[in-house]
């Protein structure tokens, strides 16, 4: 592990990143907002931060990268943009301790959406810009460390890319990191585009337009209204928002492909069929749960089931109704999905389509198997075999995430809360939703978790970005040794 | 599928278990109680359909089993005892529903322990000790199962017995499936003897000594009473209970081999080590919660702690406390361990630590890959390689039971229980523990569950008791192809 070279990479993170904070400065230049200061101060301080780092470490090389110094780099750098986003919020006159700072940042750059703001309209424009905008920033990484960095390491099954088993074929994207990124960023800046200018359509301000497009498409769920999408009750403006999260949870190679032109790009992608079909059968589910019981229109029902549905697999975790409210049903099939989570390649977290569906065939096979104990049977997806390293790795991955879900689960409820706020909290940040259940319901926020709470959920929230094994293998030994 | 064969396996079963109501059936006799009729009208029945079958299908051969036969002479044999055994609570005065009655004997046959009774104490003794008793026989029949079946049809990881892999081993035991079963029924016989005398050294009545040893060593947790063993308020019963759930929650050709002359036999298998580390740092950490938050001394909140996660590891589920009033730590402790389970090889249910152990093991290896690629590891139990079918299946399971347990959790939400309670009576009914969280808490019972409600919990049981496998096969259509 050569830690200057990953300190050095971390630097020009950095420098990179305090370049981005120019967008809300030039706002605030313009809004005279009162969060120019805390701007300035921010940007200075992490640009010189990473000059500095730069300049020490200036002749190390850094044509070769191994594996495990890739994942030293991830797990440092998501970390240290959590650290650095948080000063704007620290600076600023909303008395943010640093502990809550840093909670809002990570949760914006992982785009969980969990925040510990209890007057979202009362905070300065300017900052509530760089909320959203850290959020965008953060759907930009994802796209980016799924689709390009960690099939190369080896991360949670993340190899299916790699090995192109499934049908968003790598080799029909441009072969290299960087081009590959290009390309998405653009599909995802096009998207982004698409919404604000739909958005305004429907009424929204610019201002709001643009905040909420910044957080559909990498799946945040921050919102400028203390309501959520709630605020705006049009149908709409909440057709529009479920529309673009559904497509902000489906691979962004098919989005390429499929405005490369070739329309049936979903269709013939196992994962996304399973993704779109689940959204349709459980916003059937539960709408036909909460009418009559909730609402007495089934129009209204359809309305209210498809965008908390959507909004939770999808883990962007806006809203628009209580879903604490509705029959046990519901809120227990909002549980659940907040494990399943959105498509591997998008911005979504959760545990991923394509993993639960792998583990679904698994079983199946194991079933097949004690019934034929001779037949050889392998597991197919999208009509190819997957190998059975990726297998592994995926239940492997399945298996940590549940049982870091129970352990962070008991640790939240040492801390102090409750039995239920503890479980919707942890698989809320895990799964980097946003609202969980009990104190942090959808109507509720983090405010009133405990200052080590708040850590802890902020540690789950960059576990669960960065697919679990990114992070927890710094936590084995093994990986020290020489 | 020789069904004929099947069902004709069946009524031999049936008649076996038609003699076995003379227990209760004596016991009545000479108590005079009421409970004469019941259990003579029942007896009647099972041993008339049960001749019956066996007569009608006489000259089907029997020296011959097929995998898929002895999986579902399993799964039909469970659930017709279970069938059987509910007619001397239907025929009773107490005016059970055929479900309740059907409730009440799967929840005993498959030592769970969960009670629709809202009054144990008015029944009549003669219905009580059938009660304990079918928890007993359901004991018997797990340690048949679990040691003698499952290892020879393959299920979920049980081969580990087959493949001799962990310490205690089969060779040492006598090989035949009847002789296996004789030996360890000698050391549950034995086990159960010790129990009524040291509870009568307590203070207990005979007959309160013999139901509570009936439902202690098959991990049931059925109680004359209706504050369950708090009735008795006693350190010494509770630390004798608890000793005997523990032992009831080992490997029980780990207690032959013990008996045997083997002092070292718990400490050298390595899955009992884990189940009894487990317990003690559970009871700790559970103990250190409640002190000052419940109890004012240490020495009563490690007893309550002790008997608490005893009961729940093991999966009895005697109560001396009620734990939805403890901190919420401890209540997700209590929860979790509704998954874990005691040792495989036990009365105990749910997942079982040795693939609990497995699980960990399983993840360990893979981030153990991702740091050294090229690494040929194998994973170990007790020194030995475990093969890599037996992997598989444990894998399967665990991931066979959280699919389980999510779907059967939405379907009895949707029955209409509320969200904590559709969790803690589903983990509480799969992992055959008895009592859950909210509605279905220590301190009350399952009589206010929906009565479509019930069937599937009772379906829960058989298919947790049944290590899901055995039963699940029965809806593949595979398992139905020619």
């Amino acid at each position: 592990m050569r830690w200057r070279y990953i300190i050095k990479t971390v630097g020009v993170l950095n420098l990179f990143f305090g370049a981005t904070m120019l967008v809300p400065l030039v706002f605030s230049l313009f809004a005279m907002d009162g969060s120019l200061m805390p701007l300035l101060k921010a940007m200075g301080v992490t640009l010189l931060v990473g000059g500095a780092v730069v300049a020490l470490f200036r002749h190390e090389k850094t044509e070769f990268m191994s594996q495990r110094e890739g994942m030293a780099i991830v797990a440092v750098g998501w970390t240290a943009i959590g650290l650095f986003g948080a000063l704007p919020f620290y600076f600023s006159d909303s008395a943010f301790t640093f502990t809550d700072a840093f909670f809002e940042s990570v949760s914006g750059f992982t785009t969980t959406g969990s925040s510990i703001l209890t007057d979202i309209e009362g905070q300065s424009p300017g900052l509530l810009l760089w909320r959203s905008f850290i959020q965008w920033l953060g759907g930009m990484g994802i796209i980016v460390l799924s689709i390009a960095i960690l099939p190369f390491l080896g991360v949670g099954g993340m190899q299916l890319y790699k090995a192109e088993v499934p049908s968003p074929v790598p080799d029909k994207l441009k072969p290299r990191i960087r081009d590959t990124a290009m390309i998405l960023w653009k599909v995802y800046a096009l998207f982004s585009v698409a919404e604000v200018v739909l958005l305004m359509v429907g009424g929204m301000t610019l201002f709001d337009a643009l905040n909420h497009a910044f957080t559909t498409m990498p799946t945040g769920g921050f919102s400028t209204k203390n309501a959520s999408v709630a605020h705006f009750d049009s149908v709409y403006i909440d057709g529009v928002i479920t529309l673009f999260m559904l497509l902000a949870g489906i691979n962004f190679s098919l989005h390429y492909q499929l405005l490369k032109g070739r329309p049936l790009a979903f269709w013939k992608d196992s994962e996304c069929r399973f993704y779109l079909a689940m959204c349709l059968v459980l916003t059937l589910v539960v709408a036909a749960n909460i009418y009559h019981t909730v609402y007495d229109n089934v129009g209204q029902a359809l309305r209210y089931a498809a965008f908390q549905v959507v909004s939770i697999v999808t883990t962007t975790g806006y809203a628009t109704a209580d879903y604490e409210l509705w029959p046990a049903m519901s809120q227990v099939i909002i549980f659940l999905c907040m494990f399943v989570g959105a498509s591997a390649g998008s911005t979504g977290g959760g545990m991923k389509c394509l993993r639960i569906m792998l583990g679904f065939k698994y079983c199946y096979k194991e079933l097949f198997s004690m019934i034929h104990p001779r037949a050889v049977t392998h597991i197919k997806i999208g009509g190819k075999g997957v190998p059975e390293d990726v297998i592994r790795s995926v239940l492997g991955f399945l298996a940590l995430y549940m049982a870091l879900f129970a352990l962070s689960t008991v640790l939240l409820a040492g801390i102090g809360v409750d039995f239920v706020t503890a479980l919707g909290a942890v698989a809320a940040t895990i799964g980097n939703i946003g609202p969980g259940f009990g104190m942090v319901g959808p109507v509720e926020n983090f405010a009133a978790i405990p200052c080590l709470g708040k850590w802890l959920l902020a540690w789950c929230m960059l576990l669960g970005r960065l697919e679990i094994y990114t992070l927890i293998i710094l936590v084995v030994p093994e990986f020290w040794r020489k």
